[in-house]
């Protein structure tokens, strides 16, 4: 194999113990990479019913075969583990410059094992691999980890790593990478369980390049390729994700309201990518090998928030500290990323926990004596700003809000339930499953919990074709017929594309199927890698996970919509009233997917897949 | 107020206090009578949080206004607590002859609190009502029970007894009447309330007559429908409720192998009350005042089921024991429902328990280990009878079953959750949910749970028509649209019907909204009651059951249906595949009810109803 090292670092904080591993070529045949072979290995080596939290439980961090070529969007890696917010599953995935600099040091990925006595980091130079105390970064913050780290070391490390709300356990808490630029494995609380090994943070420097098997010919397949991305991904280049505020508002996407409002046209319009470029952007941020260069630089100059300098606030931050929270003020969301990133929480359950508060609030299910004497409302940008600080530093009455929506409820109780809005314990991100379909059968299905890319099928329900699965025209995004289909034919291609390690943006603004082909073969020298093939590696990712998903628990009861979404008709000016049919849908989907009624894949399923 | 007696009878089995009281004629023409005013008393006086088993819990049995009068199917009482298998509001409604002895002894009701220290029974003999030593009959059968009072008093009283389950506390224990006629309050454990309280029988024996406000015109009122409801009675009085298995199999809506079998008409044709009538019927049985006569009697001379003798099954029965159990031998049945009658158990839990077990043990999710050493396999009516009698002595495996579905499968744990059909813990009869939607959103918002006879909406679904709501022609059973007004409209009026105390076959051969509304005007003499009253008491009745239920926890995560229900497609010749989309119903049925958006009744609307 070209293109893989065949090298993993294995990190056994327990007994310092360190060691490098290769993996049989049939695993990376059938696996790829990065969260699929992350998925693999979890099944294989971690008992579904550990505490995700103990000291049984690992952290897989895998690149892909592409990263660190010149393939555009392939400077990612991702981390698997099973989830302290869920109990299930965990992927996050991620660009930036870590993965790169990874694979550069000459490794495909490195799994942590057991616990550290003392809070450590891991420091990786090429062929050295060592663990140093972390006495100097333990309590700071993620872009100062970054910047001692750097100042200790050299401008060339790569430093991932956890902040406050990881080191304390935060349900959510994410890991970041990138400094300044902040780039975050957000989702499922991955930063938790690295805290909870007292491991704070893994920097790389490597020097190696990675031979390819042909790179004459994957020079110019990209060739082929990239013009088309680089134009298609004009918008994203333009405004960011935060272009996308304004449309997905208008027709009743975008979260307002912990979910319970239909229209906020004002309010989006002064959130919006279109906004925060006349106002505070002031660069563009592209990840290793991306030719869209979607992420934001910001700076505010003045007033009350000034000093927040670096990344701006995705479109899903948008919905989840904007929308969600009804807060309205763009400089007030953006210096709320920033401090979510700083203390290494995620904003998507960041800010669907405070939108849950707040309505508690708004109902009167909770109060001053709940909240610690905060008044908890709806559009209030101070009280936003305070409580991610609160959740961040796991203090009063952040402590239950950083258990996430699900775990708060219980803790709240009452009806408390009925507004804790999530699927499988995970906060739905920045779309509304009543405006697709799909989407809702994605959140349902999705392993890691209301996932809104493991499908990513959004796209293609609105205005985005994809022939070569077989949609010419976008699939109606409120039909039912085939539905099913449509979704696991997405959640397969996106496992792959996770595996692999490419952008869902690059698949988006034009990267085939054909292509990923192509490269794979011209990359590790599979010459006879076919499209059929990775679609299969797709449905064996999609059945790994659900594997181990099984193992936690996890049967049809959980494969469900948040009942808001269900049963609460969002309505308003171009919202088409729509309350998904999740049971037919589902129904389809098992059958679809070779599950038995109550979602476990069946054996002939299993041996078909070769798992 | 003439035809109410307006004393309710009051025993305190703690202290033995024994008083009559009555109530405000406001209070009565607000809830009528039945479970309405059932309802009201339990609401009024009854924590919502207390243990349904405890000393706190009390029960109401309550005739109607119309009982004891020649009023068609109206020799009717009810039963009302909080339920120890749902831990919601619990009501049970029954025919036979008890209320209307009750009645002749000079009372609407009695009301039963605190917890005797030693078991006992309550004698009424009209205005004498005494506590008595159950030592003669604790431990006996339901029907022994019957022949020892009858003995011991004379055989001209009515005996109410539980059975060995309820003594026992069976979650779903059912309390008795009529002997060997074997009637039966069957529904949501109020037999092991009874039980709890170690009160094992009311007899009563009275001799009074009560007055009417106008006789002359109620008789001629009730001349004008009677001959109607005979005529459209006589499907029921041919083959009793038992009629209705070949039909109801043959379309999909016959409960076969725990809900996820399509066909099996070889099965129903043996198990059908045209196959009674045919070989073990000896007569029928009407209940007071019933010119139907639905009531089946039978007699088995050979075989290894001879000796069962009295009350033949009814249709929900065969469906319960029979087609979930895969069981296709009417005697075996037969003799089952008698064994169910005689220890006090609900044939309709016990049945879908029992098929529960049954799928648990044929997907290896239970073995023998769990079981004791039996094999529970689907079509064996040993084992059926076998589980019978150590549910009702609850003894062993027969422990778990007794705890409802719900319960065991939180026992058993691992994915036996996902087999556990039920609504707020109380199993569905035989009716299916993909059958008819309305059904399915009445299973749904049912105030005890999964329960046909709050709407009562299937037969309107798919023959009958009801003009005096509306409907000239049948609501189509897979509509959508406006089924949740015409569930609403249904369960209100129901309400009214088991609070008036009449059955719901005396509505659906033909008594109206009118004739209810002229009785009521002739029976009490309230000359300007009106349908629209009628109808609004209905609303009323519902809602305060509805906040009863808010008290316990219930809010739209409870309104739902079993996961099978929802994504589980039933199939086979003649079956419409249908998959109840709930979501979308339940959203316009909170709309319609004046609910907020988790079901809770908004103060507007209990202000309206006067609650």
């Amino acid at each position: 194999m070209k293109g893989i090292w065949n090298k993993i670092i294995r990190v056994d904080l327990t007994t310092n113990n360190i060691s490098v591993q290769s993996l049989d070529e049939s695993t990376w045949r059938r696996y790829l990479g990065g969260s699929g072979l992350g998925a693999k290995l979890l099944y294989d080596e971690v008992n579904p019913k550990v505490d995700p939290l103990g000291v049984e439980n690992k952290i897989y961090f895998l690149t892909g075969p592409f990263c660190g070529s010149a393939i555009p969007t392939s400077g990612r890696h991702a981390a698997v583990t099973k989830s302290p917010l869920t109990g299930v599953f965990a992927e996050s995935d991620i660009g930036g410059y870590w993965g790169n600099e990874l694979k550069k040091a000459g490794y495909d990925g490195i799994i942590i094992e057991g616990k550290s006595e003392k809070p450590v980091y891991i420091y990786i130079e090429d062929d050295e691999i060592s663990i140093k105390s972390a006495d100097s970064i333990w309590g700071k913050h993620t872009i100062e980890t970054d910047e001692i780290l750097k100042t200790q070391w050299t401008d060339d490390i790569q430093v991932m790593t956890i902040g406050p709300g990881g080191e304390k356990m935060v349900k959510y808490a994410s890991i970041m990478t990138d400094g300044k630029d902040s780039r975050a494995l957000g989702r499922c609380g991955i930063g938790a369980v690295m805290g909870s090994k007292n491991l704070k943070a893994i920097a790389v420097k490597g020097t190696k390049s990675i031979e390819y098997h042909n790179p004459e010919k994957l020079k110019e397949s990209i060739r082929e390729i990239a013009q088309g991305v680089r134009e298609n991904g004009k918008g994203l280049n333009n405004y960011g994700t935060a272009g996308g505020v304004i449309g997905h508002e208008s027709y009743g996407n975008f979260p307002l309201k912990n979910w319970e409002l239909g229209r906020w046209p004002e309010g989006a319009e002064k959130i919006s990518g279109q906004r925060m470029t006349e106002t505070i952007l002031t660069g563009k941020y592209r990840c290793k090998s991306c030719i869209i260069a979607c992420g934001r630089i910001i700076k505010i100059e003045e007033g009350p928030y000034k000093g927040v300098e670096g990344a701006g606030p995705e479109y899903e931050t948008l919905g989840m500290l904007g929308g969600m929270c009804l807060v309205d003020n763009l400089e007030a969301i953006a210096f709320g990323n920033e401090l979510c990133n700083k203390y290494g929480i995620d904003t998507i359950s960041t800010g669907a926990s405070i939108a849950f508060a707040m309505e508690l609030f708004e109902k009167g299910i909770i109060d001053e004596t709940t909240t610690g004497g905060i008044e908890i409302k709806f559009g209030d940008e101070k009280v936003l700003i305070k409580l991610i600080e609160m959740i961040g530093k796991r203090e009063g009455f952040g402590e239950i809000l950083g258990e996430g929506v699900r775990k708060a409820a219980e803790i709240i109780g009452g009806n408390a339930v009925e507004y804790a809005i999530h699927v499988k314990g995970l906060e739905p991100p920045a779309h509304d499953a009543r405006a697709y379909n799909g989407l809702a059968l994605s959140y349902a299905t999705s392993n890691r919990g209301a996932c809104h890319v493991a499908g990513f099928t959004h796209g293609y329900e609105r205005t985005n074709t994809f022939p070569e699965l077989g949609y010419d025209k976008p699939h109606d995004r409120h039909s039912v017929e085939g539905k099913a289909e449509f979704v696991i034919k997405f959640q397969n291609l996106m496992g792959v594309v996770d595996s692999l390690k490419v952008c869902k943006f690059g698949i988006s603004t034009g990267i085939k199927i054909k292509s990923l082909v192509e490269w794979l073969n011209y990359v590790v020298g599979w010459e006879d890698y076919t499209p059929e093939e990775l679609l299969m590696a797709g449905d064996r990712i999609y059945n790994v996970k659900r594997l181990f998903n099984v193992g936690c628990g996890v049967s049809r009861k959980d494969d469900t919509l948040p009942l808001r979404h269900q049963t609460f008709k969002r309505e308003g000016e171009g919202v088409v009233v729509n309350l998904p049919p999740i049971g037919r849908m589902l129904s389809e989907y098992y059958d679809h997917r070779g599950w038995d009624e109550i979602g476990i894949p069946k054996s002939e399923k299993i041996d078909e897949l070769n798992i």
